[in-house]
């Protein structure tokens, strides 16, 4: 494989991997400047072009939405690396875009964009199977892989939903708490892969603390419990799958695990940055021109 | 009954109401001077008793929380009108605050400030009996009534959370257009009755949106369908009610008593001002010192 400067550019923050011929890691970086922080992607793609040296620059992720730099249309599901690999958009010679991938179905259609490069990752590192895989996140996905491809897949807006309540609701105080993974979480998990109403059940949690059944200090804990629970809960649904997969930051991966757990499944937690790397390695080897 | 100013006194809002001596509307008048834009109540209140000119003043919602001006503790559920007066605060003289209503349940406990005068209103009126009722709103409000008192109820945020999404989330944008009541919002409210998804489905609106299935015009009104036809859905619950009357302002009663025939009931729509200037005359003759 070729070396190369590798992407996650996301909403609000993106990660930098350059990344050595034999797929190892040279040097990581990260900042804030999602695609909603840059006014000129062609200043900052030149400075990125730069700093690979020559190498291609692999970009994955909201760069390639239609709010991004050049948008790379989604490779609809189901779609294995090699239908993404196909799918490339080449806007500079040397600079190379991630298609997202879309879901048709008539139910529940959906998207995404950046979760598949960790997807392929996880699965060229040997690390997942064919199954359903939980990506948990801002927009958590629930991925089912078959024959090493995405077949299906569902969002679930939890990270997204968890930021909107503490930015500006009645519980943005009880949020301004830091969560912790503690009896009030399980006890929110618990709750919430029984009880499909969160919308009252996260108004229960105020009520709780203003009659004095629950310490202020818990009720963040408490309500990550109800959100992550609920996205559990959906993101089985009546699948069977006994071993999950969960690939994500620590911080994330660890909640979410917990919370599978207390469903009755094992889980196998995978670094969220690992895998990407691992997938933009692989997606490296399969780049126009390239030989692998 | 003594002539009174009732003040409906909520988070973010004032509604003012100048009842005469049968009970009739002589003024009417409303703020954004709710309890979170009011730095000094002393002022404040001292203003509404020169406004009340002799007369007493009434004060209901969250102006007797703790966030407010002086606390008026809940009244446990089940409560009728009679112990509701009865735990009245009178902090100085001739000014009254109306305690909110908690319900101890074990497993929902729940707490009101506000609704319970526009309930004993609404009954006041002959407008509603015993059964279930709705009183939609940032924090809905699903209230049994049994024997004329507050038996149980159960709050949903659903108001609360579609601000907060509007405010800052993925689909802050899409709800920059102003919500219909049409087929995108009906198909919603159908969706949402079926399906306790509703972290998934909100994501789906988006997707829908992107892969071109949904016009960014409907979307919208099919977040306010998803979240209203939960509201209902948990509001409902199991229980058997035919009629539901529906209380509060023309906007949202109409997008709930269309969410309930939805879900095959038949509604009673009840306008939320009305109720609340009845429930403060019906409050105003068992003051302390008044000869009813």
């Amino acid at each position: 494989m070729p070396a190369c400067l590798a992407v996650d550019w996301g909403t609000t923050h993106r990660r930098l991997f350059q990344i050595d011929a034999a797929g190892g890691l040279v040097a990581r970086d990260s900042d804030n400047r999602g695609i909603l922080a840059v006014g000129d992607f062609t200043t900052e793609i030149a400075a990125l072009v730069a700093r690979a040296g020559g190498a291609p620059l692999l970009l994955a992720g909201m760069i390639g939405s239609n709010r991004g730099w050049v948008e790379a249309p989604y490779v609809p599901a189901p779609a294995g690396i090699d239908a993404l690999a196909a799918a490339i958009v080449e806007p500079l010679p040397g600079v190379f875009i991630v298609p997202g991938v879309r879901f048709d179905d008539p139910a529940h259609p959906d998207i995404m964009r950046g979760e598949e490069v960790q997807c392929f990752g996880a699965r060229a590192l040997g690390l997942i199977g064919d199954g359903l895989a939980c990506f948990p996140g801002t927009h958590s996905k629930w991925i089912e892989i078959e024959d090493g491809g995405i077949a299906r897949f569902r969002t679930i807006m939890t990270g997204d939903i968890l930021a909107a309540l503490k930015a500006r609701s009645i519980l943005s105080d009880l949020l301004d708490h830091e969560p912790g993974i503690d009896a009030a979480f399980v006890d929110g998990v618990d709750h919430a892969l029984d009880t499909p109403d969160l919308t009252a059940d996260l108004f229960t949690v105020r009520a709780r603390v203003v009659t004095g059944a629950l310490a202020a200090a818990d009720a963040a804990s408490h309500i990550s419990g109800l959100l992550i629970g609920t996205d559990v809960r959906i993101g089985l649904g009546r699948l069977r799958a006994d071993v999950v997969p969960v690939i994500g930051t620590p911080a994330l991966t660890a909640r979410f695990a917990l919370a599978l757990n207390r469903a009755g499944r094992e889980t196998i937690v995978v670094d969220g940055e690992s895998a990407f790397m691992a997938g933009a390695a692989a997606l490296a080897t399969r780049l126009p021109g390239t030989t692998a």
